[in-house]
């Protein structure tokens, strides 16, 4: 890995609220790790190679802390029905095909193409049940670049014939063959244990995988509290837990031992907040899902007020594209929607909040991940912004707004780092 | 003008509520209007050339009812704030700057080449209150083949001073000048009166302006009902009128004698609905703007209910983007919001209800536009949505979803046609 230099417009996320940028700066890449960023190159690295964007964008690589990968083969159709019909007529079977590895070959080939030419560089993934799929999902991730976890999914029980395992024993022993092929083979693709959901999975099959994750060390990912109806099916299978969330908890499931991001949080009581909090588990938010299968608003606001972690999910294909910049912008969307007709106590979102979000916000998951402090590791995007002309003068700043209210990533991505390393 | 055919996958309204498709069909334009569509060239045109789109989709053009031109140079920029205070410090700053016409060059050239690469072949724009500059508009207009009304504001009272008329009388008489230099000027650019909004506008101005939009047969645009502040500032304004509508309507600028679109309708009465519907003023559904300056969601399931004349409206730069496929996905993901937080009886709005209302459904404010049927004026749009790799058969409706859902637009627009001729 050699080391070297970016020259651009740097963007990066001070803090939370804060979006700090740096016209015409240098920002230094050695070891794969972010040395800080410079209005003029320190004598010490002075013989490294500079990557000249002058005149560019540069950030952070955006990350998408939720996303179906077999589900990228259908986004952006038949959107008009809710979650649960939703996932009986178009996931449900569309999932059912991975059992095909020509098919899967198929899909995944598009799907790792698309998000190897997007803004993503890190990414929290499911693939389907089948083991065999998502490993072949695993090798296509490894090949992009892109730092990602990608699971094979739990499904022992509520899921239709040609998508459930026939036994909580079958899961969790495909589960942990699962995890010994892929643990350590890759150098950027890590498993991580997916319980589709609480419905989709018995008590034997929670209590195997969490056993599983605690013994091999492996993280977790799942929904929690998208959508009213879900929610209310969760309380009667599930009688004796107080919330959703606590169904998982009671497995170790639930942000310990193991870290975990949970999507979607849109109707999560006080009592589940309140142990999101206590365990640390990331929220992935993913406005564009829950806009598009009519799942409601996450109140977002109130997780940041209460010091949550809570990072930007695409949800492909809840949400219709692999774009973090379009999920950015319907962040900001639907908070002046909550703000207006659910709680007007809750601020809308800024600018530099979404900001925050898609890069170190969701980053954290990763560890030190998604800005250009020292120490991180050094992720970055070039956004050619050329193409948004305009008449008068633009603030870095102003020019990073616009970049994501008008989807900068589309037509406009010039290159991108992933851990010290140009993949693409 | 000469007489041609469009070969292609072609998708049209064949009502408000459905879509249908014919795929490898042939279009038939003569003398700018639209033929039909068959499965085979009928012998009577044979002779006629073919335009070949095999495999591509072919489309009616979009049709934008609302649009601010001056403010496509700030799109994407300082949304944190809501309508009242985002028109003090970002639109009217802005608007001022049209006073020099050596910008308004500048910055109307800029939107001019925006709309012509769009998908855009129909618009209803706000100019400024700047005759001059509002004519260059026209001119610019003009260039992009493009069928559109511009209209030069009317804005005589609460307006900042350097951007409010000194009187009402210059109001009125400036909209006349404007009227007289601008009817019969062009072939496809129409004036149109434009109060800004009713709190821009004295009693005078209003009654002077709705006198010239008689005696010159001129249709009208403005806002309505866009945000709660807004809805009570016009009561306060207009103490003797029952609802916000009636403002206008006592001067003859709600939709008789002339033509009229209003934009937003977020916050309408049921008496404002019942106006709205006697005096068939169209609508102009703006979700982005809606969303981005914090206003609301506008009730569209029942505008549609009760056969409402609805389109799209972009509404830069409340608005992000001038694309009327984003409106489509927005005005989508909006009335399932609407449906799941506001009114359960509020039906979410179908991918064939927002084509139609971004086609025929804002065509008909120009009259037999946007759909192919026998007797509408040809305006087509064709998308090459190949860059869209899917592993399974999609129908050529699926397609169409999709493309809407993506952005079909933003790479994939390979031609235009308004009214009969290839302007793209």
């Amino acid at each position: 890995m050699s080391d070297f230099i970016i020259r651009g417009d740097i963007c990066t996320s001070a803090d939370k609220k804060t979006i700090q940028t740096y016209e015409d700066s240098y920002a230094v890449c050695a070891d794969g790790v972010c040395k800080g960023v410079f209005a003029k190159i320190p004598e010490r690295y002075r013989d490294l190679t500079v990557h000249d964007y002058r005149g560019k964008l540069v950030m952070p690589g955006m990350v998408d802390l939720h996303i179906h990968a077999p589900q990228y083969a259908y986004r952006g159709l038949g959107m008009d029905m809710e979650l649960l019909s939703w996932l009986d007529h178009y996931a449900f079977p569309e999932e059912a095909k991975y059992r095909d590895l020509s098919y899967a070959e198929k899909a995944y080939g598009i799907f790792a193409d698309a998000v190897r030419h997007s803004a993503t560089t890190r990414m929290v993934a499911f693939g389907t049940l089948h083991r065999e799929a998502t490993e072949l999902l695993m090798d296509k991730m490894e090949d992009t670049g892109i730092v990602s976890f990608v699971g094979k999914l739990n499904m022992d029980r509520n899921s239709p014939d040609d998508l459930r395992e026939s036994s909580a024993e079958e899961s969790v022993a495909e589960t942990e063959l699962f995890l010994k092929d892929a643990l350590g083979r890759y150098r950027n693709t890590y498993p991580i244990i997916t319980p589709r959901f609480v419905p989709s999975c018995t008590d034997a099959c929670m209590e195997g995988i969490g056993k599983l994750s605690e013994r091999y060390g492996v993280r977790v990912q799942s929904h929690l509290s998208e959508n009213p109806g879900e929610v209310a099916w969760v309380r009667e299978l599930c009688p004796d837990t107080a919330f959703y969330g606590e169904a998982y908890d009671r497995f170790g499931l639930f942000g310990k031992p193991q870290q975990t991001v949970m999507a979607h949080c849109v109707y999560s009581s006080d009592e589940e907040i309140a142990l999101m909090k206590e365990n640390g588990v990331f929220i992935a938010h993913c406005p564009a899902s829950n806009m598009n299968v009519a799942s409601g608003i996450a109140p977002i606001r109130r997780y940041l007020d209460l010091d949550l972690r809570v990072g930007l999910g695409s949800d492909v294909a809840g949400g219709q594209t692999e774009s973090l910049f379009t999920a950015m912008v319907e962040a900001l969307q639907v908070s002046k929607l909550y703000w207006r007709i659910v709680d007007n106590s809750c601020k809308p979102l800024s600018v530099d909040e979404v900001f925050y979000m898609a890069t170190k916000g969701g980053g954290e998951f990763f560890g030190k991940v998604g800005a250009f402090t020292e120490g991180y590791e050094f992720d970055a995007i070039v956004i050619d912004d050329s193409r948004l002309p305009h008449p008068q003068e633009l603030s870095t700043k102003e020019r990073l707004e616009r970049a994501i209210y008008l989807g900068g990533d589309i037509k406009a991505l010039v290159a991108k780092y992933c851990r010290g390393k140009r993949i693409l």
